[in-house]
Parts: C-alpha cells; sequence; structure tokens
C-alpha cells in the first residue's frame, strides 16, 4: 500500500430511499421521505437516488417517486438519481427532471431474468432504446448503468469477468454516460474487488464511476477500501445498511452509510457529509422504521474520541 | 493492489477462551472448554490462546488455565499461548508447559495503568525479568509481546507512532522472540494500520508476527486487508466475536474467527481451518454462551454458493 495514493475526497451516494426502501414491506409515508432528503441534505449529502419509476403496483413503497424528485431538485448543488427498469420508466424519469437514471443490467443471466424477466443482451438492447430516447427528447438526464450480480449470484453463482467486460463495452459503445459496479447479493471477496475493478477501469476508464457493495457477509467495507484502492472514489450506501434485493434470496443490507462515512473519515478522506448530523438522521429513521432490522456499526459503538474531520465540514451548495 | 503478491497462507489463532471469555461474567465449565480446544483442533486451528495466567480472584473465569494447558498440548501439532501479565504469571506459564506467553504491554500510559497499574516503561522492565527468568530456567517457552493500544486508547486518546515504535525496540532488545500489535478498542482504520505496521515492520522485520483487531466500529476485516497488505500473516480472532477489554470501556468484539477464515479463504488464501466445522463448532458456543451477545456475519448469512476451499483442506497434524 506504500505507493498508493489515498483521494482526498470520495463521493457517497446515499441510496436508501431506492435500494433500502424497496426491499422493507413497509410503505415509509412521503412526508418522512421528504424529512429523509432534507436531511441527508442538511448533513452534506449531495448525491441521492430517491426512488424507482417501477409500475406503482410491483413497488408501492417506491409510488411517490416523482414527487421526491421534484423536492430533492429544489435542493441548491443536490444531485437526483432514480432508478429505471425500461424505456417507459426512463420516459418518466426525464419528465421528473432527475439528474441521472440509474439502468441495471445484470451480468447474472439468471438474475437477469429473475429481476428484469430479459437476458442481459436484451436488457442491453433496452438500454439503447433509451439512449436514443434521451437524444429525441433532447434531454439532459444522465445515463448510469448498474452492473448488477457483477462479483456473483445467489442464483447463477460464479460470475465470469469477461461476461461482465463484455457488458460494459456494449452499453458505454451505446452512449451512457457511465457504470457502476454492484456486489448485489454480498458474494465478493477484496481480493475480485481488486481484480475487477481493475480490469474494469482499463475497459472503462473514469466512465467506472461506481461501486456498490452489499455487506451481507461482512466484507462489505473491506470491498469498498479494495475498489478504493483500485481507484474508485464513488460508492452507495444506505443510511441504516437497509437494502437489498427482492430477487436474490439473502441478500440484505447496503454498506451502511454512517459507517462508510466514518471508515472514510477516519482515514482523513473528505466526503462532505458531517456524521454527527448523519447519526441524527438515522436515530430519526430509527424511529420512522421502527421494527425492521437494522444495521451499522458506529450507531451502536459511538465515534472515538480521536475522531475529528474538519475537513468534512459541510459543503457549501 | 496491482504489485501486491497476495501470500499463500495466512495463521489464524483463536484468542476466544482469553481474550472472549474474560469479558463474559459467566465462568464456562472446564468440560466445555475442553470441547471448545478440541472442536478447534478438529476443525483445524493450530495456534490457540487458552487462558491467562493472572490471579484466579481477578478472572475467575480463567482459572483453569493449566488444565487447558496440559490438554491443548496432549493434541499433535497443536501450538499453545497463555497470557500472562507479570513474572508470576510467567513462571507459572513455564511450568505449565505452554509454547508461548504473550505479554501484554499497553503504550497507553493511561490504559496501562488501569490495566496492569504500571507505567509502559515499567511493564518493559518486568518484561526483562521475565526474559532473564526465562534463561535461568532453561525454558523453552517462547515470548510475544502483545502492543495493547498502539493504534488508539479510549482513556488518552491518541496514541504515537513513535512511542509504538520505541517500544518495540525496546522489547526486541530484551531478547522476546515477537511482538504483535493490538487495536484493543477498535479505534484503528485501515490506512492508520497500513502505515503502523509498514512502519513497525521496519523495526522489528518479521518479528513483528501478529495482528489482533477489535470490531467495535465495523472496521475488524478492513484493519485486517490493510495488516495484510501490509505483509502481516497472522492474525488473533475470537470465535463468535466475542471480545474485549474490561478497563477500556466500549471495546467489545474481536474480529470473529469464522468472518476472518472466510474472508481468507474467499480469497483463496489458506488457513488450514474448515470453516463448515468451525460453524458447528460456533453453534455449539452459542449454546454455551446463551443470552450473551455473540457476533459475526458469516454465521447469519451462510457461505455464498460459489464458497470452495480446497486449499484449506484440514492440515495433517
Amino acid at each position: 500500500m506504500k505507493e498508493f495514493q489515498w483521494p482526498e475526497r470520495v463521493t457517497v451516494r446515499e441510496v436508501g430511499l431506492r435500494d433500502g426502501l424497496q426491499s422493507i414491506a413497509r410503505t415509509l409515508p412521503t412526508s418522512q421521505k421528504l424529512q429523509w432528503i432534507q436531511g441527508a441534505y442538511d448533513a452534506g449529502v449531495r448525491e441521492i437516488e430517491v426512488g424507482s419509476f417501477v409500475p406503482p403496483k410491483l413497488m408501492p413503497q417506491l409510488a411517490d417517486t416523482a414527487e421526491l424528485v421534484t423536492f430533492a431538485k429544489t435542493l441548491p448543488g443536490m444531485c437526483v438519481s432514480v432508478l429505471v427498469p425500461n424505456l417507459k420508466g426512463a420516459e418518466r424519469a426525464m419528465a421528473a427532471g432527475a439528474d441521472w437514471m440509474l439502468l441495471p443490467l445484470s451480468v447474472s443471466h439468471a438474475h437477469s431474468l429473475a429481476n428484469l424477466r430479459k437476458a442481459p443482451d436484451d436488457v442491453v438492447a433496452e438500454i439503447g432504446a433509451i439512449v436514443e430516447a434521451r437524444r429525441m427528447a433532447g434531454s439532459h438526464c444522465k445515463i448510469e448503468v448498474g452492473m448488477s450480480t457483477a462479483l456473483g449470484c445467489t442464483l447463477q453463482g460464479r460470475v465470469e469477468v469477461p461476461e461482465v467486460l463484455r457488458l460494459i463495452q456494449a452499453v458505454l459503445a451505446l452512449g451512457v454516460d457511465r457504470v457502476g459496479l454492484a456486489d448485489t447479493v454480498g458474494y465478493a471477496d477484496p481480493r475480485q474487488v481488486g481484480d475487477l475493478f481493475t480490469q474494469a477501469r482499463e475497459v472503462a476508464g473514469d466512465r467506472l464511476a461506481c461501486g456498490h457493495f452489499h455487506d451481507t457477509r461482512g466484507l462489505g467495507l473491506a470491498n469498498v477500501m479494495a475498489a478504493l484502492q483500485a481507484g474508485e472514489n464513488r460508492f452507495d450506501a444506505c443510511l441504516a445498511g437497509i437494502g437489498g434485493c427482492p430477487h436474490a434470496p439473502g441478500a440484505s443490507g447496503n454498506v451502511a452509510t454512517e459507517d462508510l462515512v466514518y471508515l472514510m473519515g477516519s482515514m482523513g478522506i473528505a466526503t462532505g457529509i458531517d456524521l454527527q448530523a448523519l447519526l441524527t438522521l438515522r436515530q430519526q429513521l430509527t424511529g420512522w422504521l421502527a421494527g425492521e432490522c437494522l444495521h451499522g456499526s458506529i450507531a451502536q459503538a459511538g465515534l472515538p474520541k480521536t475522531y475529528t474531520n474538519p475537513q468534512n465540514a459541510r459543503l457549501s451548495a
């Protein structure tokens, strides 16, 4: 690790309102979601995924996504993402004024069929149609493809690196703005993560721009470290470690936003997020989600007396 | 991480019978401790810390340490360690026939006073007396000094690297066989760990031979990774993540042995430990410690279907 140049800053994108809430049966009232978005903003969060444009009957918990986009866009400097599973969802995302639409592309054939009812190459074709629709609409909404199950799949098992790279090349060739790599089911280990991010960066360059890790088997933050050391500097996380995938049995819990911010802050790497403010927001969320299984270590143990993060002072908008 | 050469093998020392049980009020019956030692051996564990030669009135949970040493020494190839706080304890360790005595040396002045009622340099003097007593006795019992609070202290706060290095040099000059670095209270971050292990290795060479991490704030395995990347290949761990320090408020939970073995196995690094057998033993321990707060992720989530570790086949004795 001696020659490694640590970054001065990483970006943490809060995805709890989408990846977290979609895995929880109860519907959080819109008023509480708005408080969550405002609280995250006040703590310094500047990238947030607020929901998903899936059919409301499939995911009634996320039916208020358009309203959340509208609100989040009133916060100066907030970059607003939404998940989009298909062309129809993309049209809704553009109409709502989201900054980014996140298109999931499962590398695992089995997971792709279970999650999107399409094979990976058919999803690539749909992504092509979305890129074209964006062009036709003259929309400025950017497109990120999230490569799900890029590090393993509960249904299929192993996922081969050449297949990940092939699909990355395919969607970049279509003109998407960036790609991210997701350990959707918590199968990854740090060595594998370092190897995959290194190889993917050779293909995608700086258009590889997100690491999304679930902490299912306790390796979430070790995997974040491995991706960081392989040059990644944007990470998804869910407040209180909520999250999962309804079509990947056993998958549960994104890395907790507050633990990720603590990890970075303790290493002197700025996130722009005020950890104490984030922990206060987590406390509120704990009340809203009473009875749900929450995660995360730092909220339980408390900050070390040595923890200072002046460089993490809240960003001005 | 590209140039890093991953080791083929790391050593995991089970320290639950000492570091774990000393923090739990109930006394585990000797018969169950013997089953634990046998079960660990059967799973492939070949280094184990079975207890501590502290005065029994201070730690009645560990009063049967001599008996445990005797039993563990009947297992072919088992390397048996005991914690020793002072000269009297060292004499008992040598008489019992332990392979290694572990002498704690708190780098934090405040923690040293609280834990051993001596300043660090007075502990160094006691270690000198122990080295001399070993020579006089003609004992083959080896000596490892565990540098506690080497990465921070709940009482004192920051612990300075030069002080860690100074104390390492002092005890190596006395003739101890090796030293280890401990994050006793879970304050460490991976960047700090990588830096300290790198600097300590420059001073101690291969006589730096243990990383001991608590998972208090969720960074335990990330810290293990950082030490591994800085050349460390022996780690302490407690089955089910039990452990802590009665004089370091807030400290709880070593990295869980089963999670550490999973981490290494998933990266193709052999530990010689059969993870399934270890999980069966953990299940037994869960029964013995019913009501206690246990930790660890892999026991809860289960192994990925992709997990295979042929290189981890049980070692022959």
